[in-house]
């Protein structure tokens, strides 16, 4: 019998097929992510180093010695060419008849996670995923100062499957003047629930999954790696701190230590399960306006991109999903190291990237 | 500069690119549904004519003489072979720790549109459209009378990137023991204006869209095709009926010819401006519960998949959209028909399918 299950945070319910469900292998015909056809440095790419004056300038970079906008940095964060939000400007809510519109104004930025163009965030030694979160830190505490904004969501896509244009790694950032719905209905969510039981959903949910243990990918001293309960697709992740807080931009440098270590390790998780899969990950933290924040509970998910929403998710937005959260851990958890997982090597070596091929599935 | 655009019945804001926006040529890369590959006939189809004992035994069938489960219909409805949901039991709903859980009881049933295994909906003379509406009501019908089911949801999936696993043309029919949170959502905001305007939001969107003008691409007697103001994606499409009407159900005869027509010259716009792309589309009806769907009106959203949601748009509930609405529909309205558009062929005359390598876009 399938199973309806209810995501306690936002209220939606999701359907599992507890029957017949499936296995890492049966997600066949998804274009994998196969970084072993691409070269380590580019003369198109206008975020390999050497073509930063192809890009706009700088608004960071973690660079040892050499002037903005020159190579040498590990790295660089630079406003998107093509911004889905403009930086300039007011709101100007406007009525159009009946219906309500407002300037597209925001910020949008790209970090470059790498001057390697053939290599990908979970491939970094843990000092450079490091060096990528301090670079997410520096930026939203940059832009939180902007009284406009009222939320900035950092996500990253890898793969064309999961929206990536691009193929040098990199996670991208957005500031909006409006906080998200979603963002809005997990705030609703932890309200509800700590107007009864006056207690955090989320520290709860911690608490209950390390008990149970069932959906536990990972875990470290500071956090844990889950299959959520109410799981939308296959292989879903959150990465939950295991004490109460509200921004990601609160840590301290053993948490961001920590989380680094345990975002790489999902993420080579899901390339030695599910066969270097397309994937989308996004930070949900606390809104910028901190008072409101106080009731927020951090963490990141992530969705492999192995299946697909079709008419019945996007009418009702129910979505069913193929295999059990307990089953997709237990495969995640026995998931080896994928074949080729590795520091990022010597300048001038041969980078070997992940092959698309083989995968360590249990 | 981008334009924030609230839909005014979900409330949910979308991001529109007004400036470098897209034209129908630049969404590359999007595997196109390519009828032409497929034979008329297919032995190993299980919807295919002849193959009938491949299937559950069918819930209804449109045919003149024979047997149930025989061959010789031209509309053939089936339970899912292989369901999300169950038909037999009660919810049950349980807690599991601070989860919420219930059985996953409902109704999916596969209404086969025609017997040509290389056809689709839009292809159809507007008689077997009109049939393969008068199936879906039908089942929607017979559907409602079980008290368990609190919504029934009509969705069609085109194309493998759409969700499709099977080529034979067929829409589906999925009954939920819940309100989906996508309906709860808009008739909450069509209450929302009914408090404040004392009017319905969807009649005065039918009335502003044909004032307007910019957004309409298809208009008949009865029905409107229209790029919705806040569009998430590149050429969706909204076909609302002109009078308030709450469930389709309700619909007679000369308006389901009129909804057949539209729906089949919409889908026709969109193979022929978008060069036969994958699609969904969903039947948003309301709830079966009778009293509580008089604020509805009813309508079916279709959304062309040559887009990506990706992190962002996962993160935050907020879409971007590359083309405006108004040059959308544009393309949509200057779109001829596409190059392959025509009847049931004959019995025993090869097929003309709709090829894969032509458009007639503007």
């Amino acid at each position: 019998m399938p199973q309806f299950r209810k995501n306690a945070m936002t209220q939606e319910w999701v359907i599992v097929a507890t029957e017949r469900a499936k296995r890492p292998n049966d997600f066949t015909g998804v274009e994998r992510v196969d970084l072993s056809a691409l070269p380590q440095w580019s003369e198109d790419c206008p975020f390999c180093p050497g073509n930063e004056s192809q890009t706009p300038p700088e608004v960071l970079a973690y660079r040892k010695q050499g002037e903005p906008n020159s190579a040498n940095w590990w790295v660089r964060v630079i406003p998107n060419k093509y911004p889905a939000l403009a930086v300039e400007g007011g709101l100007n809510r406007a009525g159009v008849g009946l219906y309500d519109t407002m300037n597209g104004v925001g910020a949008h930025e790209v970090i470059i996670e790498t001057p390697l163009h053939n290599h990908s965030l979970a491939y970094l030694d843990e000092t450079g995923v490091q060096d990528v979160i301090w670079a997410w830190r520096d930026r939203y505490l940059d832009l939180r100062r902007d009284n406009r904004f009222k939320y900035i969501m950092i996500f990253r896509n890898q793969g064309r499957v999961a929206g990536a244009s691009l193929a040098h790694p990199h996670s991208q950032l957005i500031a909006t003047p409006i906080l998200p719905i979603e963002i809005e209905e997990e705030l609703q969510g932890l309200r509800r629930y700590r107007d009864f039981h006056e207690r955090c959903l989320m520290c709860d949910i911690v608490i209950q999954e390390l008990y149970d243990g069932a959906r536990v990918v990972l875990e470290n001293q500071k956090f844990v790696a889950v299959v959520p309960f109410a799981a939308r697709a296959p292989f879903e992740m959150s990465i939950i701190p295991k004490q109460h807080q509200a921004s990601f931009a609160d840590m301290q440098r053993d948490e961001i230590e920590q989380f680094a270590s345990i975002l790489k390790g999902a993420l080579l998780k899901l390339d030695a399960c599910l066969n270097f899969p397309p994937y989308n990950f996004s930070l949900h933290t606390a809104p910028s306006d901190l008072e409101r924040g106080d009731d927020y509970h951090w963490h990141l998910e992530t969705m492999p991109r192995i299946t697909v929403a079709a008419g019945f998710e996007m009418g009702t937005g129910i979505y069913i999903n193929v295999t059990t959260p307990e089953q997709a851990a237990d495969y995640l958890r026995q998931a080896g190291a994928p074949t080729v997982g590795r520091a990022v090597p010597a300048e001038g070596a041969a980078l070997a990237a992940p092959p698309s091929s083989s995968a360590g599935t249990a």
